[in-house]
């Protein structure tokens, strides 16, 4: 039942299987819940929806 | 001034507009908050963004 | 797998059932997702913690 | 490392570029944590996945 | 009906106050949204429950 | 800039720093993000708080 959130800028399919694969790997792990019972919610946010110091991320990869 | 979010695979606009009224009505029961206090927040997910036991949602069903 | 994610006040246990109850029911029953899917997850919040029209819901309730 | 997520509508670049200045700014000054520690997450919503007072927003706002 | 969430290590209740009139001011002069529909949720997490760089806060701030 | 978010029942110190640590790691090498951008928050929740399948954490260990 643990719920696992990812807000960060978009990636592939293969990266985002490789996420949910690995951090829920890891997260069982370490806490000995069951890896069946983990949920992982990839939010992927345009560079305009991210800002860092007050700035777009967008800008800052300019 | 509560607020419910949801975060689950895409939905029907139908489906969508009876989960807030539904979901509403009887958290507004069960609390004595009046209904119209009540924010919902749908967060529709892509299956590839959704990790169930280590797997992405859209390869489980496959 | 779809998560419903509660923020309000706070709650006494009985109350807290009856919505995890109530609310995986109905989004069972419009989704067509089984129950068993559902993780509700409730974030109590102080009063002092909530703002509402750029007041503090402790001040709002005086 | 304070993380400010803002969950609306949908909003102009140029709208969402001055939320992340001016929030950043202030959240700043007020809790004299550095501007550079901020992280803005904007998500925009559907006016189909906005409930209020148990109505979808998009069905409010005909 | 916009909800700005802020996830940061604890603060004092005046600090919270002026947080929550600040953001909320802000947020409704950029959008022109009225601010009585704005709701701010903060969330206090303890050092031990943030981590930066993989890192807890409280081990870094020692 | 990506923040990882968990939502689970109570951790000791311990092992919240090795999640910290290793989700972090694990992630930045996935991504090629470096590891300093990472953000990680974790949400303790008591166990009348998380409802899996319509019921309470807290009556389904019992």
């Amino acid at each position: 039942m643990p719920v696992i959130t990812l807000d960060m800028a978009a990636l592939t399919r293969e990266k985002k299987a490789q996420l949910v694969q690995t951090l829920t790997r890891n997260a069982s792990e370490i806490t000995g819940i069951p890896p069946e019972k983990f949920i992982v919610l990839i939010n992927e946010l345009e560079r305009d929806n991210i800002g860092v110091g007050g700035e777009l991320l967008s800008d800052l990869m300019k």
